[in-house]
């Protein structure tokens, strides 16, 4: 298709006599990049690699895509992330799915563009566990094969930075999109591509309120400068069962950053894109099933009571935003050969 | 290049004044399978997907290809593997690279064949974790999109067993080989694929008598029947000082597995192909490089001390033993809508 009409909001008016028409939005075909990082085939090449590589963890045994996989919905599947020695943190790990089209990055938005984010889950003990980043650095820098990549990617005087490493994985991430979901494909004209259940929902979804937050073309708000970042309160209704049910005011969300009263509780409108492949949810994986997710979001954001039938329809909507997916080479990573970074024991 | 050519040994005689000619072999191009499973596409496929995916394990967090990652030498760099919750075990996991040409698996030659090898790590509690077999197999069954892929590859009358997910994972094993490296190039004729230095080294490395257990085409020993094992005794001189220094007495080898005298300290002879990617060396990854690994067998096997140069040589022949490695797809795997199999906490 042509990049011009893909990079248009496409405007789709709901054929159905809802109250408020909706506008929906396609994917665009390439995600935006910051004027110093200009996404190239070379460094895309490069932050696969790195993206792919487990070795700069301090166990050698987790990589980026240990729990944003991208064999999967670019996430582990699980409630929180399991790092290094087995330890595990307080939150979901977000998919890495079209993450290139958040303003912010990880769940209170504490990281301005996927160059910051990518500097993050290295040092973390929980995560990858190494000490500092530079000892991260390290081990690639002995990795003679990474060299070329690296050289190719951001020209031959040194260019085996940290910055340069991050700038490579958030290249990559920017190509790891998927604008041709069936609900891509329903909003550019295939009147085929959504089933009529789906196609309820998707009303549903908008009558709701549901698109209050999770507008614009990655259902995650409204496209915002980089770094800006769309909050919102979570939950809004306290008072909801569902708040005690599922211990969802432990997390001060945006605050425990800030330390600012109004971000108390602020969390980051995360994509809604691939979700039906991201169980458990919320950002603690706190709940099990979309349904239920559904469900408690209706109640505890906009203190609606959904029956049954509406939730099977969202659901069945929500399931209209998976994929498709970019095919991609399983990479060879440049080898360590003789030896091992990971140590003797 | 033709099947019948490759599955023949190809003699080739060293140039060198050598004492004792000595039969090189390049690896075939297929490897063989049981007559009970044939390797088909459909298996492979499948046996792709269930090697990649790491929802089987307690955590979901280990795949086979955690410890034996494909993106490297098919094993994980470390002394001994580390699986759910950051446990680890007493050996270091092999390279899954041509595992199709040893008649035993494991170290202790426990598993006869790659289909009995597969359930292994599943059930063990370092490693995937599963309490049993059975459990790991509801998990898969429980993914809708692996039914198709059971049936294409087993027939429709009740193909999702443990029997058949073992089979398509040794299927898929079978075609991770590498017969093109610059030694199988250099064997069939190709002068220039390997070094001045590493065809002297070809030549140390059979008159030191590596050969006499590192020997055939997978340099593990003659062909045997499967289920068989080459297996050595290691240490063989135990009056060396490598031997307290790196504690090899320590694992009493295949007599854990068999309780026979005559089984002390046996261990398989592991393939020496891809070994310049496997570091750390030994069955428990005492030894940190390539160079004293060639030092410390040369002596605790054959009593002999080899000169730099000598080490120096015989690694650049092993470096030849590298590659050519399969490319393949990064795969998608079947997903689990709207729900997680890891559980909700």
């Amino acid at each position: 298709m042509h990049l011009k009409t893909s990079l248009l909001s496409i405007v789709f008016a709901l054929t159905t006599n809802t109250a408020t028409a909706y506008e929906w939005q396609a994917l665009p075909e390439q995600a935006p990049a910051p004027a110093d990082n200009p996404t190239t085939a070379e460094k895309v090449e490069l932050g696969r690699l790195l993206y792919m590589d487990p070795r700069f963890s301090q166990t050698g045994t987790v990589s980026c895509n240990s729990c944003h996989n991208l064999m999967l919905g670019g996430d582990d599947n699980r409630p929180v992330s399991m790092g290094v020695h087995g330890k595990t943190g307080g939150r979901s790990a977000p998919t890495v799915w079209n993450s290139a089209f958040s303003s912010a990055q990880f769940w209170d938005g504490r990281a301005a563009s996927l160059e910051d984010q990518a500097r993050g889950p290295v040092t973390n003990p929980v995560e990858m566990g190494m000490s500092d980043l530079e000892k991260a650095m390290n081990r690639v820098r002995a990795i003679p094969g990474y060299k070329p990549y690296f050289e190719r990617a951001f020209g031959t005087d040194n260019p085996m930075t940290v910055d340069n490493a991050a700038k490579a994985v958030a290249a990559f991430e920017r190509t790891m999109i998927t604008p041709d979901s069936p609900y891509d494909r329903f909003v550019k004209g295939d009147k085929e591509a959504l089933t009529e259940q789906q196609q309820r929902g998707m009303k549903t979804f908008a009558d709701t309120g549901c698109t209050s937050c999770h507008s614009g073309p990655a259902f995650n708000g409204p496209t915002m400068a980089a770094g800006t970042g769309f909050f919102m309160k979570f939950p809004t209704f306290e008072d909801s069962d569902y708040v005690q049910r599922y211990d969802l005011m432990k997390d001060k969300g945006r605050f425990e950053v800030t330390g600012k009263k109004e971000d108390l509780h602020l969390f980051k409108v995360p994509t809604l894109r691939n979700i039906a492949l991201t169980a458990p949810y919320f950002h603690a994986g706190q709940v099990a099933t979309l349904d239920e997710a559904v469900k408690v979001m209706a109640k505890v954001q906009l203190n609606k009571t959904l029956s049954d039938e509406q939730v099977a329809d969202i659901v069945a909507f929500l399931n209209g935003l998976t994929g498709g997916f970019p095919e991609q080479k399983l990479p060879r990573l440049p080898a360590t050969p003789g030896w091992t970074l990971i140590g003797s024991k």
